[in-house]
């Protein structure tokens, strides 16, 4: 067993929280806090330590925000669809397409039995409240490609079926830039198949 | 540009500061930690803001550790050999080995002009001390094979001409498990050059 000093364990088990983080780059990390003098480590753990307090949940579509109302839902200039998504680095993520004007809504999970995680860990309440009181149109589904994105998107398709709105998901097919004989089966049937005129 | 919360770029900015992150890996850690509840962020910026204070370099090898005396200075069972290393993790990589059971004395930054380092900010002067006041027979320099390395190798040796101890340099070859055909041919060179009856 290698004499690491107690504190220099404790920063590597703390790292070793981060996704994708394992324990040689913990270590690294670790040894590199190590060297730093100590107003940087008194900076990084002061952003760290407000972090619960400065990143708040917006009240109506559950996205990280300053306040408590997020700059989507007072600049969306479409309220005619509603783009459901798991977390709110999605919204990021499709904002930075700029195709899409419209609302957002975060469900802050995905449906995962083996993990415990039930239709009551989603924000499913305030979506419905938000469909019944509302003039949305079309509630688009951009959940991931897998099977816990599927079965919340199966589960949200039921839940909608007594409303009067039109839902749709995201398309699947091939990625851009993409080779035929490098894509997967799966991706290329789902391409085969909602193939579209040219 | 997308409209991310200031605290969100406050987060990728101190995780950006970790080696080998970039901007998309320290969005991920951002956003990972925006989920964290309160306690467990708290426990993390406690960690990170007590390193100054917890974590102490030994006043005889300059290796980190919990108090003023490291336990590679107390434990060594032969101080015949004095091996000098970098930075402190090197200390941790030989220790692993279980092949020495020597002295470490850690310079604590390699000789690199072009960033501005020179002599006077290496751990010298108390390599010296130790030197002289001490039954070391064999200084083992244990530096990257870089080019600053290689520079502070050199260095070493001649600040080391007057004194009565033998220098060496960890030795240069393969690695194990390397095939011939994919190593580096500076690396073939040494390998050759230093080639040992079998």
């Amino acid at each position: 067993m290698i004499k690491y000093p107690l504190h220099l364990l404790k920063l590597v088990d703390t790292f070793r929280k981060l996704p994708g983080v394992g324990t040689k780059t913990a270590e690294r990390f670790a040894f590199e806090l190590s060297q730093w003098p100590n107003d940087r480590l008194q900076e990084m753990a002061k952003i760290i330590q407000s972090t619960s307090t400065e990143l708040k949940h917006c009240h109506e579509c559950g996205c990280l925000s300053e306040a408590l109302s997020c700059p989507f839902c007072l600049s969306a200039s479409d309220a005619r669809y509603l783009c459901i998504v798991a977390m709110p680095r999605d919204v990021f993520a499709i904002e930075a397409t700029r195709e899409y004007q419209g609302l957002y809504h975060v469900l802050g999970a995905l449906l995962s039995p083996l993990d415990g995680i039930g239709p009551e860990r989603l924000n499913i309440d305030k979506l419905k409240q938000r469909l019944t009181n509302s003039s949305i149109e079309e509630v688009i589904i951009a959940l991931d490609s897998t099977l816990e994105g599927d079965a919340t998107a199966l589960y949200l398709k039921q839940e909608f079926t007594h409303l009067n709105v039109r839902v749709t998901r995201l398309a699947f097919g091939l990625p851009m830039g993409s080779t035929i004989d490098y894509v997967d089966g799966g991706t290329l049937a789902r391409a085969l198949s909602a193939r579209a005129r040219f």
